[in-house]
């Protein structure tokens, strides 16, 4: 295995200044997120790419295939992509899986420079993953590139970093010598970080990669051969990542089989065929609550990230106006297809203080309607916020809600992507009501809406956030406080709930960024899921310390 | 809180030395484990103490209470010893933790130094402890001083030392500066280990502090308060380490609720309401596999060690007189009433090789016979060794199984103690019976038993002992070979089920002692149980991780 052990003395440096940055928490990537910072070429090249792969076999896995099957439709186009993927059984899948156990055998050092140097490959593929991303998710250009390429590649080698650290933390072996008065008892120690088993890694249909890689590497990196099962409308862009980690491992000598691209189809689902096999035993998951609730009562080890209700907490405040674009666009970001997003902002009947005076409840409802249908109105802003909408039903179900029990203070807005004609759009909808309303506010609306809720206080208002995150789950709180003892309250609240949260976000902090090395993602202590990344825990349940004696 | 942060100071280096023992993994102890490194006449007190103890109220614990309950009987005398403990209600326990949650608030650092504080102060114990150890587990003095005193201090030393150390390995603050092009966005950012709840310990009958002073400790260093629920057969050892705590944390202005005894009866069970109450949401459990799986079963976080089955694999030998005595020693030691206990010898139908030739598979039965009849008949060593049996059903058990459809070898011998009369005595059976007597030798017989197992092969041995390990679980595996080869094979194959191997074993190395601070304890791997202690899983399960933001 010379080849991997070389590849770890060119990687080496980069490992360890991520073990540090992962302690620190202090701003780190080496991954640079903005697309100018690649040569011109490389964009026009992935768009090429993209093009010339629609209605295409996927053969980068070099895997054979008596059925390739593939659904993917762009909502840029609203036509498939036409791209199919080689399709195995569960069965072909498990035993290649079984077969390349060997790789918990491959040390610790050469796993690691064999997932970064995927990684470093993954960075030439960013434009290719970028437009995969577009067309499969709906996100704009420049959120597909950034969340699926450097902002994925962080979370990767987050995941590669506390893996190796955490492994290494013990020794390989001791002399352990014990005074017994008269003589010493003198023992070899050996210790083992032995795998669990087999990896599951179930992706959303948002976030094919950001999504998917954590729990991918983190199970790779502590031993397990991994099977990615990519929702079924947002394969092509992990569908690269994987084919390139197979490359690296074929390259080294290592069976590629240590990494799987699953596929299926909406009406032949394999998901649960593979969760329930004997064979697997860690599960990372990503997607709605019925089926996450589910994937925890299978007697493995698993790590969720389902939906949760985030909430906005309006106490008081220095710059309304600021609130209101930030809150606006936090909303709109993606159509509020992020699990970050906020959904609703509670404000007090009496309305809040702030630098100009009181200002009332439906100045503030008013306030924040304007700012959404200002910025998704925005000739040069709107398109590129909004992206497009992934899945019809996220319409239908806004649709359908209609004004949701509520006032419906902006409706839906008539906007259109100069790009792409065809695009499917929907703009949010500014609801106000009533804090009795929860049965409509109270559960996860997933999309373009948000919902501006009267509370009889501000005291109130942070006793239904902390309430709905122990219910529901939330995996964010967004706070506008001037007032320290109100924020300390909030802040204690909010975190007795498993709930981080952020604070007078303005500018361009927004509160639906969570960055790697810095920011935990998912809390793990709320309904919203189960896991964390990249925290200890995220990686220790992945495989089990095993120590061995010689006398 | 300037008491406890002068503590702090005092116990500041024993809790690095334990940090940095814990991940070099040598030997280490702060706590000399041999009664002759104590003065005397703390000996004489001791026993003194639990002489005056009898059919008195504990009172250390400063608890008023209606209803004094108590019910455990001397396996030495066979007579009950009278002591009660003032009974609280369920909701009474639950209040009360709820009340001393503010325990989270108390720093890192000053609750290391209470709980190190009360340590110091169970050294100050030990032999109250020891002979409170002896008359109601059975254990021999010896064992008991040093299973419930030294050893058990260095396990809660030991989650102590892990907590500090993984909660101090992410800053409390830092200033995260995000180069954005044209400006820098700058975040405050602070994260707090945010405890999960109230912790529930439930004890066994054999080891009531050292299987439960890890998840006391662990859940207390991780801010949560903690309720133990002792086995009613076994609660003053435990009694006096909870009096010891709750004095350190009266002293300190805590509440010395942060830590509580819940006591009951054999005909009034609360365990289930506790475990099942809301407000617990960490459950540790030592005991047997139905309540353990059951445990497992609640939506909480929890780490149980259950029963496992463990095996001996006699592949070769240089000298097997040294191994019969050593496999005699460990399957008698305490009467196999340890959950490290072997239970089955597997031993091919060909015999093994050793540096005399090769023994017949009826000649290592027979000289396993005959050196647990010589050890047990031995008059200095076998009253000692033996201790007495905690329960009657665990000699019925083994009276009513008869010859378990093998060969009685060595029916209980009938020996007796010199220093109790009437204690409660049963001497290991040795069986020998082939491999197809799966039903008798493939569960765990809890006790004084050894079964010696006719298999086909050294291969087919190995086999037997990773399927029992995979189904059954298995906290130990024992195994003699002088073939690297073969001993690569068990390695490889029984770590694979989560199983450590001590290889090899003779002289004062005996497979069922496991050091604090260099052995994992329980694997976490398999059925025997989802907890190892003390790993860092052990301690990061018990608290989330929480940042908050501000711009």
């Amino acid at each position: 295995m010379t080849t991997a052990m070389s590849l770890f003395e060119t990687h080496k440096k980069l490992l360890n200044d991520a073990v540090e940055a992962l302690h620190k928490r202090e701003y780190y990537t080496p991954y640079p997120e903005h697309p100018k910072a690649y040569a011109p070429e490389e964009n026009e090249a992935g768009r090429n790419w993209f093009a010339g792969m629609m209605n295409q076999d996927f053969k980068e896995l070099d895997i054979e295939s008596d059925e390739w099957v593939g659904e993917e439709v762009s909502p840029y186009m609203q036509t498939g992509i036409g791209v199919t993927y080689p399709k195995l059984s569960v069965e072909t899948l498990i035993e290649n899986a079984k077969a390349a156990q060997s790789w918990k055998n491959v040390s610790i050092e050469e796993r690691s420079a064999v997932l970064i140097e995927s990684l470093e490959r993954v960075v030439k593929r960013y434009f290719d993953i970028a437009y995969a991303t577009m067309h499969t998710t709906g996100q704009s250009f420049m959120m597909a590139f950034q969340a699926s390429g450097p902002h994925a590649n962080d979370r990767a080698l987050e995941a590669v970093a506390m893996g190796y650290h955490e492994i290494n933390r013990f020794p390989n072996e001791v002399q352990w010598v014990k005074p017994m008065g008269k003589f010493d008892l003198s023992l070899k120690k050996t210790w083992k970080a032995q795998p669990k088993g087999i990896g599951l890694v179930i992706g959303c249909s948002t976030f094919p990669t950001w999504n998917t890689v954590p729990g991918m590497y983190a199970s790779l990196i502590t031993g397990n051969p991994v099977i990615v099962k990519p929702h079924p409308k947002a394969i092509l862009p992990i569908a690269v990542v994987i084919a390139e980690l197979r490359k690296v491992l074929t390259e080294n000598g290592i069976d590629p089989n240590v990494i799987q691209l699953a596929v299926d189809t909406l009406s032949n689902p394999i998901t649960k065929d593979l969760a329930e096999h004997d064979a697997i035993q860690l599960v990372d998951y990503t997607g709605g609550n019925a089926f996450g609730d589910y994937i925890e009562t299978l007697n493995k080890t698993t790590f969720t990230e389902k939906a949760g209700v985030n909430n906005v907490i309006l106490d008081s405040a220095n710059d309304f106006k600021s609130v209101a674009q930030n809150i606006a666009f936090s909303a709109s970001l993606y159509s509020g297809q992020m699990c970050t997003a906020p959904q609703n902002v509670f404000v007090p009947e009496n309305g809040i203080e702030t630098s100009e005076g009181n200002i009332s409840f439906d100045d503030i409802a008013n306030g924040i309607s304007k700012a959404v249908e200002g910025l998704v109105n925005h000739p040069k802003m709107g398109a590129g916020t909004l992206g497009g909408i992934q899945n019809d039903n996220t319409i239908k179900r806004i649709k359908d809600g209609g004004d949701f029990g509520g006032e419906m203070l902006l409706a839906d807005q008539d906007i259109s992507n100069a790009e792409f004609e065809n695009a499917r759009i929907f703009t949010p909808r500014v609801i106000v009501t009533d804090h009795e309303n929860l049965p409509a506010y109270g559960e996860e609306c997933f999309g373009p809406i948000v919902f501006v809720v009267k509370t009889k206080s501000r005291e109130h208002s942070v006793e239904l956030a902390a309430q709905l995150a122990r219910t529901k789950g939330a995996l964010t709180c967004l706070a506008y406080s001037t007032d320290n003892a109100m924020m300390d309250s909030i802040e204690e609240t909010m975190n007795a709930s498993f709930t981080p949260v952020s604070f007078n976000f303005g500018g361009a902090a927004f509160v639906n960024q969570h960055a790697a090395f810095s920011d935990f993602h998912v809390t793990g202590g709320n309904p919203a899921g189960n896991a964390s990344f990249t925290n200890p825990e995220f990686i220790n349940k992945r495989f089990v310390w095993v120590g061995n004696r010689y006398a």
